[in-house]
């Protein structure tokens, strides 16, 4: 248009968003919030990413986020919303900051109850909200009174937390003029941490490693909590040995004679089980001990033996410091363990690992497979695994520095990773996604193989074809139907869904030369989309996973 | 297995749900259900249909409901039951009972608030519970000791509400032994209708209709109260001219010259319109005037002027009665109109339908293809229309008698209608589905072509392929980017998911000749799943969402 256009309340909001480093906006176009999109249209930061669905749209989200630090969706008023409400408990769940603005009716409709389409038709407009409350960490209704301060309320609030924030906007509302935001978001995230408790914290660090033979274990959470960096300053500024959980190896330096590997609890190999459950201390960074990280709550730690440095506290023992951000923790750590002199805990000879004997040219094995890719994985990669197969595979598994990798192990939500895959390809174009994943996980979001067409994104999907969920199998129910699916056609799917000779290219494997050859065809295939199509056993399970599966067989007990 | 089983808590569920008339049950297996789901395949009176995701499910088993009365689903703690909660929002918003079965961590792990996947890792269980209970009418976390009692208070409310209910089951809790259940659930269900209230309907309804001038309009709240049979009693026991809604046509007998047609405020044929705004009284029974069949709240109807058998309640001008059941409400209004003699509405002559005069080798236009669809529909059908212009394209369009229909008016997901078309096969396999889909409304939920095909189920599937949500075009922004889509190879899907040349069929159609030939084709071949791809113009809008759209888009007045 030729006339100025006035600065409008979704104009603030998506600035803000800009602010924090995000450059596309996923979702679904819906009738309330049309209007609106338009906004992001003229907005010379932002793109729009039109997804085929709204699950899908909060998984790309996701993996955006996990990539960028901060990500946007946009959905419509209740179908929109609940449909992807289940990506935004993962967010919630796996501490990653994506906010949901949901286009809602105007409001004359609100505020006369009016029984519109996509509410239940019971006047109360209110539902959807509250339900989003449960998996947000900050919520708000925008009016163009509040709109500058909630707006900027809520993606603070998301940006400490780090976890998934919700707006309610309507096209009214969005189309409000207002004033024009100062500053930048992510400038304006106020320190919080308090530093008297901070010092009681080192003090008391100190007092408790003093001369203990100690091992540190660090997780996905410093990764959320930008404490990577100084997490490996504090590594380096000492000699102690250390760990990380079988889904975070690539968080730390894997090449150091101190890295023990990926502790598993009962499952771990002897050495690194050793390392961790036999020191006098243990100084977790951003650990998250669930069922699946310690298969079936099998650590043998006591929490009084723990230093735990956590999102927004740190505790010694049983005693509690915070709030304290896990940045600023860390340089306090490095200080008390600099004090303290703790001792290496001692390391245990390493046992030789089992070479996997298999014919080259014979039915690949599942336990060949996660050898092959990660040892192929190309240093800019993003590996983005599914649940099931590929994350038991693949946990514990180091892989080549450089490599980014993401999965889901704590809300554990199949079908995440394709979708999530498309959100890494867009959130770091000079990287190249790989995801792994199982036919079952696939399916769930096949769809979304249009939208990586659309955006002429070049992953390498491999897809492993095994008749079904295996990773269920294991559990229960090996021969039950219900563990079966339709076997896809794999080498039509990136065809049915838009894709030419000129932008896809698909593969198949069943041996490992076959894998290998077609992976290396697929790395030097950089401009298409390509799909590896890898044929497995349907009742091969991975070695790691036959291990846990008999591991949470048993009765769960309250440990970490 | 030889040794005779206990009789469990899983069992009594699931002959309780048998008992409600249905035969298949819904779900994605998951690690906290799996254990139970071995009780779906022992119960003789049970199938279990695994779907491709879980809004899928969802969606399969609302569609199965509107013909069977009942459906039941399973899905897993936290990622599955969130990924199904839009379908049930529309179960809901649409008056439809799907049972949702949550499978939950044991017992154990809820009471020691431990950190288990698939939630959200702060030891909190109730979370999902509680935003269920937004979208269900009843809801039970199931014991041992509560199972009995609570699965039936569960079922039963969900017969007299119509509306979906939610059950918590842990692997321990399902496995429990009880006693059988006594009855039938269905007879158990026990009558609410206050008698007195009743007496007094009919003696103010009789006061009311007095001599007036009266329309009857009926909508499909009488199907899911289980009032249909009663309203056509009522109609037909007196000489009142009487309506639909745009997309209830099939809940009455058209053919009586006293049927005015589809009743839709300001977009109405002046006949209908007439007959409607201008009586002196109406009496609506099962109507929902929401802002779609109002085309935007444009009812010139007065509430003093309306008498409305609603669910569970009657009103007469401003009173309410209740609690009276829908189908006791009916015989009481029978007996009041014989006494009051209203006068039928005098009704306008018809006006001359205008011919839709389209060269059958040309471009195939909007308007010829919902003619030729509601012309050529079998009388065996089932046609499940998405929204979008499919269900525009059909409003008010008379189906030949003995179709069924369902759609989504109120809740308005689209998506909705592929998975429905599955539940609606399998709920009346003597019945052939026919789904009538946009293109980009069907690419939300694709992937459950291959549930179709593992239950050998020969839907009739009509994909209007026009490049994007037409809809939303209508709407706004008709040339905007976020309308477009990725143009799917619909020819290739049904193969890419598993079909082949003995199961599937793949025909195209581009002109009314084409379509002509094509529904012919298809309906002659049974045995397979068939796809009729229509390709059509982009910006080319039913008549009826054309003028849909320019009566919403003006502010919205706060009428019925």
């Amino acid at each position: 248009m030729s006339t100025p256009t006035p600065y409008t309340v979704a104009d603030y909001l998506f600035d803000r968003i800009a602010q924090t480093g995000v450059s596309d906006i996923f979702g679904v176009p819906g009738d309330f919030n049309l209007t609106f999109l338009d906004n992001i249209l003229d907005n010379p930061a932002l793109r729009w990413v039109g997804n085929n669905n709204e699950l899908n749209a909060g998984y790309a989200a996701d993996g955006y986020a996990r990539l960028r630090g901060f990500a946007a969706m946009v959905t419509t008023f209740g179908v929109g919303e609940l449909s992807a409400i289940n990506a935004t408990g993962g967010s919630y769940a796996e501490n990653v900051p994506v906010l949901h603005i949901v286009g809602a009716p105007v409001r004359f409709s609100q505020d006369n109850h009016l029984k519109v389409h996509h509410t239940l038709a019971d006047g109360n407009y209110r539902h959807f909200y509250e339900m989003a409350s449960h998996v947000t960490c900050s919520q708000a209704w925008l009016t163009p009174d509040n709109a500058a301060s909630e707006i900027d309320r809520v993606i603070r609030t998301m940006l400490i937390e780090s976890r998934p924030g919700y707006l309610v906007l309507s096209p009214d509302v969005a189309a409000a003029r207002i004033g024009q935001p100062v500053g930048n978001i992510r400038e304006d995230v106020s320190e919080f941490t308090a530093r008297n408790q901070l010092a009681a914290f080192e003090e008391a660090a100190t007092e408790f490693l003093k001369g203990k033979k100690t091992t540190i274990v660090a997780d996905r959470l410093i990764e959320r909590y930008h404490a990577k960096q100084a997490t490996g300053e504090f590594i380096a500024s000492c000699d102690l040995p250390y760990a990380t959980l079988p889904w975070s190896i690539g968080v730390v330096d894997n090449d150091s004679p101190r890295y023990v590997g990926a502790y598993w609890a009962s499952v771990s190999p002897e050495r690194t089980r050793a390392a961790v459950e036999d020191a006098e201390r243990l100084i977790t960074i951003g650990v998250l001990f669930t069922d699946t990280a310690t298969a079936g709550f099998t650590a043998d730690i006591e929490e009084a033996d723990i230093l735990a440095v956590d999102p927004h506290s740190a505790r010694v023992g049983h005693t509690i410091y915070g709030p304290i951000a896990m940045a600023d923790a860390l340089p306090a750590l490095t200080r008390a363990v600099a004090a303290a002199q703790p001792q290496p805990q001692p390391l245990k000879q390493a046992e030789p690992a089992e070479a996997a004997e298999s014919n080259p040219d014979e039915q690949l094995r599942q336990d060949d497979l996660w050898e092959i890719i990660t040892t192929w994985l190309p240093t800019d990669a993003t590996l983005v695994a599914d649940l099931g197969t590929s994350m038991f595979g693949l946990a514990g598994k180091p892989l080549p520095k450089g490599t980014e990798s993401m999965g889901q192990p704590v809300w554990a939500s199949i079908g995440f990773a394709l979708p999530a895959s498309l959100g890494a390809s867009l959130a770091a174009p000079e990287r190249r996604s790989v995801l792994v994943s199982g036919d079952g996980a696939a399916q769930l979001t096949v769809q979304e193989i249009s939208t990586m067409l659309r955006e002429k994104t070049n992953p390498i999907m491999v897809i492993i074809n095994n008749e079904g969920y295996t990773v269920e199998r294991a559990i229960h129910g090996p021969e039950a139907p219900y563990n079966d699916i339709t076997t896809y056609h794999w080498d039509l799917v990136p065809a049915a869904m838009g894709g030419t000779e000129e932008t896809t290219l698909v593969l198949k494997a069943r041996t490992p030369n076959e894998l290998k050859q077609a992976l290396a065809t697929a790395e030097a295939t950089r401009d298409k989309l390509v799909m590896v199509e890898v044929i497995m056993d349907r009742d091969d399970i991975p070695t790691t996973l036959k291990n846990f599966a008999a591991s949470v067989a048993k009765k769960p007990q309250p440990k970490n």
